[in-house]
């Protein structure tokens, strides 16, 4: 694929742009330890986000309408205290949003800002991920994302996998496909991308899953641009330092 | 109201944050002059603006589905040219485009960027405007705004003055009205989103329609807080220089 077509550079967050595992893992422990829930913080983060995807199909296969990935967030984090004998109903509501809301309190890997800061001198950036605007915004303003907009599941109306989710988005930028190249840190959000006529651009985090980590650890496709951060992507990109 | 509850500072765009008529004027005059088409550019800019607000009432009204702005003003620009006498179907269709997106090419008034930088320190910054998403992300590109997000009609699909075009908005960021403050240089803008339970801060564009300018000369009504531009708007709502 032609690169110099591309303009805007449109990226997963979750794993790509910022360390969910850990940051998640950071607020769940104080809360356990507060409520005695006996479990491992970065086990809590690994089931809460194992029941992501499960959440978001519903959407998808159209067996519920649109729904902001806040409230599933909600509805996983009650199912994980509920699997470890914890009744969430007998935690104060302001403690349960509290820490739903570290989903918008996430870091970004070291390599993240200072890369995203080069890219944006070239390309139009933003985020095309399965975040809520207000989780995303949130989480730009406080870690320092220095996004062009806030795109993504909720502005295109449907979730990734869905082709519309990078469908739409290009047309909301009045871009066509080949105009938008998807960075990701998963070989299959990026097969998507490329099925619907995306750009793709795949980052190694081999370290999102934690230190044992066994999937994504390579390009399983000859994407358009492989890089080991969002550093190199610049490089690669041809984006002054 | 109580100014301290604000989180969201939510601005009017054209008119409040870029000068709309000397910008479109500036785009329209050679384009008149290739195609020899006889009118000033400034009336031509006025004319092109006259069709705004009757083109989104069809929407607000619900007798057409939300279009978004790059569409009406192409439709409305195609009958400003044939009030004047032109055919647009006889002009490349590359240059009525091109002319078209003059709406993202809108310079800032002086004092918007510094203005904006030193409210971004203290609160979410994004427009509430009734441009769609790529409008305002290429117009916040080529001049360097730092929204903190993309917002507006598109995003809330609504055009203001609806009420839901204020009350979306609020809700994807998850806040209450009263965290969100509207900023404009239109009463009736102003009107609207306080009736909703928006904090208002009118900013004072006194040449918005020129040197002739008979309207939005003073605050009509006892907003929450006057200014007479976005920096001494940041003075009064206490951010740092």
């Amino acid at each position: 694929m032609a690169l110099d077509q591309v303009q805007a550079l449109l990226f997963d967050t979750f794993g790509t742009v910022v360390d969910w595992r850990n940051g998640i893992a950071r607020d769940v422990a104080p809360f356990l330890a507060k409520h005695g829930v006996k479990a491992d913080a970065h086990g809590f983060a690994d089931a809460w986000r194992k029941r992501y995807r499960p959440a978001m199909k519903e959407v998808i296969d159209g067996r519920r309408p649109f729904t902001r990935l806040d409230v599933l967030h909600r509805e996983n984090l009650e199912g994980v205290l509920r699997d470890l004998g914890a009744d969430p109903a007998r935690i104060p509501e302001a403690e349960l949003d509290h820490l739903n809301r570290a989903w918008h309190r996430l870091d970004p890997w070291p390599d993240s800002i200072p890369g995203l800061t080069r890219l944006k001198k070239k390309y139009i950036i933003a985020p095309l991920s399965n975040g809520n605007i207000a989780l995303l915004l949130n989480m730009a303003k406080r870690a320092g994302l220095p996004w062009d907009a806030i795109l993504g599941a909720e502005v295109a109306r449907a979730y990734k996998r869905d082709p519309k989710a990078y469908l739409n988005t290009a047309e909301i930028l009045g871009l066509p496909p080949e105009a938008c190249m998807l960075v990701a840190a998963h070989n299959d959000d990026l097969a998507a991308a490329r099925k619907v006529g995306f750009a793709t651009g795949f980052v190694l985090r081999a370290t999102e899953h934690g230190p044992a980590q066994t999937t994504n650890l390579t390009a399983e496709e000859d994407w358009d641009v492989v890089a080991g951060n969002l550093m190199e992507l610049a490089d690669r990109l041809g984006c002054p330092a």
